[in-house]
């Protein structure tokens, strides 16, 4: 990996016997921090890739699927979010697309491990890009403990943008933590959550769901879109609203969105929607 | 790969610097036949796989997202298709979704190599249960030949189900076979073809959709749909139309619809006409 040759940095991913790599040209960092070992490769075609604990975390050239969509089809949906909460989201891609929204006036964000961040700032410069707006505020720090010591009916929207649910974001995929969230959102409050591939993780995404109303929340809904790094090639995010449905979206708003995306646009925020014949079947929808 | 040990097939695409791979068994077969080597894996989470000249073919676990939607938006979208034409195909897949519309009365598919067939028959037998349908004509053929051949305004549907642009499915990529399948159309009737990765093959998106209006189509839509087994895992079929347009399709009949799928309802067709940002920019819609 260390010299001039390439040759392939491949994810062998053991429950779904699937595996997805990318030609690499060297790998350019690796780290073990306190909570995770984290390595940093450039790669032919697909920019520089993040691999944290041997897992795929992004790669320049496709995160923008991801990160569009963990931010923009809640933030169409709340009516005015002004209070942001992102727990993990170190790469600070799904920190850049909250702030593109003007009627945000503040973005916590909370990751455990301040070594992403960095790294983040090296080799991801274009993610990191507005981490100096004065509305967003950086803390590296628990953030289980955070949701559960947050001002109850204090945020809008919080977003849960972590690893899967294995080593440090285990505890970020359980009713206790649902139930922190619930509280501290504010009525008509969007809860967001990645949920891992519909074709590899569907019990996951059926746990989670139940464990969301389980923990209050009234209306789940799960979308889907393209994640090539990711396991399967195919991803999900699942959604989450305290005290009123989901079955809407600012629509007008989002058709004149004063801002570019790669993936998103209003067709598409409808379109993630719309679940396939096995995954309603599966869900009960 | 002969051995009991599991190993891993890995399909390693030059042009897009990325691979996909799935934890095997066992090869149980390969050969060369006078087109093409084909080989058969025993895989331990997607069923059995099958690989022409190292490009994976399919799985049984994932191949339902492909066939369905060769298939269905097109026959949804056509008023009442009764000659459907399948230019390639060998795995008998797309022959049985086609199959499953009772509109049909004839479908004449033309694979040029035999052999898959008759390997699709042997591993994939779910995929060939309808291969003895009466309205069901296997012809192992030259496909380019064939539309050149047809009669005109002969077929209401022309479904290009064929391996990637290089080989023996390069000459199904251009304005002379589009011309070909024009001229065999009746006037409202449906080409079809799978047209690879939006995210890695662009630019052949763009050159098919351009050489299917030099010859004569006058309205053309890609659509998207995931496919894990294939290069970035998101993949798109190109519809075209002969003389109408293509802006609906019978959604009552799709909602209706008295066979089982697990991708496709008329939710999923409307979604997968939905371009992405940097899609509808690409292709000028």
């Amino acid at each position: 990996m260390s010299t001039p040759e390439q040759s392939w940095f491949t994810e062998e991913h053991e429950s779904s016997g699937s595996s997805i790599g990318f030609r690499v040209r060297e790998r350019l960092h690796a780290e073990q921090t306190p909570f995770q070992h984290i390595e940093i490769y450039d790669s032919t075609d697909w920019g520089k890739l993040m691999v944290i604990d041997g897992c795929m975390m992004l790669t320049t050239r496709d995160n923008f699927f991801y990160h569009e969509m963990m931010a923009h089809p809640a933030l169409f949906t709340h009516s005015r979010a002004k209070r942001v909460v992102i727990i993990g989201g170190g790469d600070c891609g799904t920190l850049r697309e909250v702030l593109r929204h003007d009627e945000v006036e503040q973005v916590v964000q909370v990751d455990i491990d301040e070594r992403v961040t960095r790294l983040a700032e090296k080799y991801f410069p274009e993610l990191c890009e507005s981490n100096g707006d004065p509305r967003a505020e950086l803390r590296f720090d628990d953030g289980i403990r955070y949701m559960a010591d947050c001002d109850p009916e204090s945020v809008d929207i919080v977003i849960v943008d972590s690893t899967d649910p294995v080593g440090p974001a285990e505890g970020l995929f359980n009713a206790a933590f649902y139930s922190s969230c619930f509280k501290a959102l504010r009525p008509g409050g969007i809860f967001v959550q990645q949920s891992e591939s519909p074709l590899a993780h569907i019990t996951l995404i059926k746990q989670m769901r139940s464990a969301l109303r389980v923990a209050g929340f009234q209306a789940v809904r799960t979308l889907t879109f393209p994640q090539p790094c990711y396991p399967t090639g195919w991803w999900s995010a699942t959604l989450a609203r305290k005290g009123a449905d989901l079955s809407g979206f600012r629509e007008r708003g989002a058709q004149t969105k004063q801002f570019a995306t790669r993936y998103y646009n209003a067709e598409i925020h409808k379109a993630a929607l719309s679940l396939p014949e096995f995954v309603r079947e599966e869900l009960g929808e």
